[in-house]
């Protein structure tokens, strides 16, 4: 498993880089944790984050990665998809790889997916956010992987091959690397069926029988990674010092609620670094 | 007393220039007012704002003021001495000029400077900010100036210009353009003495008899700025949209307390005038 990190950072957009930063200003261990393009990079034009002046959301992260990697950042592709609290540290799934970190900030952003019918109450019933997780539950038997992400179909590819029986479904032609042995369907989900668990999935088109659905969205919504986190609408509660009910838990940037600003980002991903690491210091001095 | 202005800023510090360039953003119109350098430009190097590696204090302000100055933002010399809630609006008097403003965004940063023993008990009873207020009260009586700031010199000779006899107390060298009438001792006030007025100042070194005591420093404590402002310690207290205790006032930056760094700073500024522009229009619409 490793040596254990100080902080794990999860998203690099202004707040997850914000907190790398500071954190190794602070001396501190950081891993950080991206798997998608963020929200500014699509911004068209940024008029009113100091310092910066006419300027496009790409340029503003080429900026912001530039700083980061100078101070010897470095951003790893990786999806959280699981948090676990032990007390005075944590475990945190990334990709099914399992590492130890004393502090977690969570800096993924908002994204725009809502929740499908059925899928708060079916996740843990066949409902799965994590193939590498979950998978081995649905060997010899049927799952779907639905195409919500860049690289869904190495999941389907990887449950196939350890013997699920796997439809994919995408709006996507099918991927020239998904494997033969996936059967493909052109289309979308607009429910998921099944009393305590999943039976089958809608696609507006037909119903589709299945055992599992593995939904690989680029995001995962805050609180179906970590148990008992408290929100407040679809944003994560926070104090002044950015942490989260969890104890050394923290959250930063557009997750934690409006304005949806830059400059609060990088504010906040400050905060939750500097905090972080004054904890961290006081716990072993 | 001219047009009603929508926001009054006072400082132009990183809070400042953001909350002037985020309220300009959203097409209000506003001043702001500085009489000092600010902390930041005496950074030695500042390696944690991100987007900004391995600059100085000094440097980036610059690229601050750039910014404002490209986007319209007009930086005014000035000091705020006092501010008056009317309830809708408030009455703000920069070095005697009064203003009328919808809102007010306080971001003076913080000053290492410490209340004089008698300084707050006397205050309004001799001891004064402003000499353009306040001079008038003692035509014909004695008063000292300290020198605290840069411009004090010309407070003792406006003094002295208006028939009050006074005396210039300062740690530099008689200032080459202090009026010859102005009597000038090197040195210090360590107290400032009187029961209901003041009745004399002990430099340390000697007693010195005088009705007013004038005490131009380039910062004013915030709370003697504003009537009933609610302080945590020597911070303003703040709720989550940087709104102090008295409504349409709002603090940014460093004065609202700790962490005392850029990225707050500059995120409370933007918070502050987002917040403030929206109240604005409320009220219009």
């Amino acid at each position: 498993m490793g040596e254990i990190v100080d902080i794990i950072i999860i998203g690099a957009g202004p707040a997850g880089l914000s907190a790398a930063v500071n954190a190794l200003v602070r001396g501190k261990r950081v891993r950080i944790f991206s798997n998608r393009d963020n929200n500014l990079s699509k911004a068209e034009r940024v008029d009113n984050h100091l310092g910066f002046y006419h300027m496009t959301g790409k340029e503003l992260m080429d900026k912001f990665k530039e700083h980061a990697e100078a101070m010897g950042v470095k951003i790893e592709d990786g999806k959280a998809v699981n948090i676990l609290p032990l007390g005075d540290s944590f475990m945190v799934n990334v990709n099914g790889q399992i590492i130890e970190s004393k502090k977690v900030i969570l800096a993924m952003g908002i994204s725009k997916v809502k929740e499908l019918p059925g899928e708060g109450r079916l996740l843990g019933n066949g409902v799965s956010y994590c193939s590498t997780c979950d998978g081995m539950l649905y060997r010899g038997k049927d799952a779907v992987v639905w195409d919500q992400s860049h690289d869904a179909w190495e999941e389907a590819n990887f449950l196939q091959s350890i013997g699920v029986n796997v439809t994919f479904i995408s709006n996507k032609p099918r991927h020239e690397n998904l494997s033969d042995n996936v059967k493909y369907i052109k289309g979308r989900i607009e429910e998921i069926i099944g009393e305590n668990t999943v039976e089958a999935v809608n696609t507006g088109e037909e119903i589709i029988k299945t055992d599992a659905v593995f939904m690989l969205r680029d995001a995962v919504a805050p609180d179906t990674l970590i148990e008992g986190l408290e929100l407040d609408g679809s944003f994560i509660s926070v104090n002044k010092y950015m942490e989260t009910n969890i104890p050394g838990l923290y959250a930063a940037g557009d997750i934690t609620g409006k304005p949806l600003q830059l400059s609060k980002a990088v504010s906040e991903g400050l905060i939750a670094a500097q905090h972080a690491a004054l904890q961290i210091d006081k716990k072993e001095s």
